[in-house]
């Protein structure tokens, strides 16, 4: 895999994910590890991490025109070969009732993990990820030639639609369930174009989102969706499978 | 079934909801057919129809909050009673690829679909569904005790995922598939207080939105849609059906 972009790589899964791929003995030639405030303090571990692998780039990523300046920044490292992958991982959590839900909350969900963190990003990012896919010698869909992988969570699925009196989430689960949805549409608009795109759940991860009860550490589940990402093909695209490949119901 | 409140009920389903309902022999007492603009132009039909029937009442409905002042001209007609159900059938297509769709869209379809139409609506109304399923004599889970069903589509399927690219319709499929996550998590929250919550795919039918190439009349499609109501109970909260009562996947 020539390159390879990690939203929310400042902290949690993002972070994880960018250590393991520029440490790896096949590191990718380019790691575009975004995220909000990539100066501020909620980057010093993602400043420091990069300062040890030249393969980081660091590049800021808000929202829209943000994103633009992201692409320009990512298009000049890669002076002329395309994005083979983008991992849509940053995203936004929160706990609410039917009836303490309110429609600010609501719409900050749909804004960080549907809009914001894909439409926008896929909708920017995409003429590099085609342009990848166009690469000599590469045939058939995987990560090493063009492909959208989208971080979501079974809790998202409303096939399962496990735990909500535990865990009620609205505004959580609507939106992940809105992602999935994207996820399959963009599978099913990008096949032809050599883009592979399937939403991968990393387990239930001790992060700030995922708490210290989770059971799951950052380092295991990120093994495991690495190990996932190497699999997947055109048989996968259009897929929604957790950390170890086990497939989830939509 | 004492009593009904229809959403978007100036054209289209809705209006042929109310219609229905008023005409048949066991028609509710109370028929509330909201809509925007009940004594604007869009009303005209709505307002010749309540006029041959004393039951409907027409009643204003927004967002929030013209909803609060919905609950009350509601509550005023019921006199102590509760509602009995709630039809959620309000809603806006919209047509988009992920390179044409905007993030104004996007949110447009959330906050019809899903967050006016769906989370404000039914919080608000809660308190008047849980007076009808606590109404005596009543057990178990039906239209005729206490119900939410909420109109989608086969389109917000993230299972089937129908023909993305006849139909991309992006802002559409998402929002739906995020109000099918909603119906799954009230009908898991208030199972246990007597409320039925089920989805209703309506078929593809002649409307403003279905256009004059769909396949069913409104007559047809709602004729099986209220057929399909009376027959819901505690096996088929949690449910997705079309008209005809078939279920559909998640
Ligand atoms: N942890 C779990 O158990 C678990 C389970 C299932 C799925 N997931 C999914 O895994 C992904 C990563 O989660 P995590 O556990 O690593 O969470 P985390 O530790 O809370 O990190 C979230 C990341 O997303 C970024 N982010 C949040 N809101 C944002 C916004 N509005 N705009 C841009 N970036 C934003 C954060 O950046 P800032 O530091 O700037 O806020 C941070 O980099 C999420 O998509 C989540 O839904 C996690
Ligand atoms: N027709 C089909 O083939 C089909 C198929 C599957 C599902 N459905 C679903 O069936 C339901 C009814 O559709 P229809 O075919 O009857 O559509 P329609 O003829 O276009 O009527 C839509 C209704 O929703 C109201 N509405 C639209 N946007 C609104 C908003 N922002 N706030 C409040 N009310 C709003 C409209 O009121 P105004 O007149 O004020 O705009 C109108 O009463 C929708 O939920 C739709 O998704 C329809």
């Amino acid at each position: 895999m020539g390159s390879v972009l990690v939203t929310g790589s400042n902290r949690g899964i993002g972070l994880e994910l960018v250590r393991q791929l520029a440490a790896s003995p096949q590191a990718p030639q380019h790691i575009f590890a975004t995220c909000r405030e990539p100066d501020g303090p909620s980057g010093k571990a993602l400043r420091e991490l990069a300062a040890q692998h030249p393969s980081i780039k660091l590049v800021q990523l808000v929202s829209l025109p943000s994103i633009q300046g992201a692409v320009q920044a990512v298009e000049s490292h890669l002076k002329g070969q395309g994005l083979n992958l983008l991992i849509n991982n940053a995203g936004v959590s929160s706990h609410a009732t039917l009836q303490s839900v309110d429609s600010q909350e609501m719409l900050a969900a749909f804004t960080t993990n549907v809009i914001g963190a894909l439409v926008s990003l896929c909708q920017e990012f995409l003429p590099l990820l085609e342009k990848a896919a166009k690469g000599l010698g590469k045939e058939g869909l995987s990560c090493s030639r063009a492909a959208i992988i989208n971080v979501s969570t079974k809790v998202g699925s409303i096939g399962l639609c496990l735990g909500v009196l535990e865990a009620p989430m609205y505004p959580y689960r609507a939106s992940k369930a809105a992602q999935n949805m994207m996820t399959r549409c963009m599978a099913a608009e990008l096949k032809d174009k050599g883009i592979l795109c399937t939403a991968i759940h990393p387990g239930w991860v001790k992060t700030d989102m995922g708490t210290e009860k989770a059971p799951l550490t950052v380092e295991h589940s990120v093994r495991g969706i690495l190990t996932v990402l190497a699999s997947l093909s055109q048989d996968t695209t259009d897929a929604f499978l957790d950390w170890k490949g086990n497939s989830v119901p939509w």
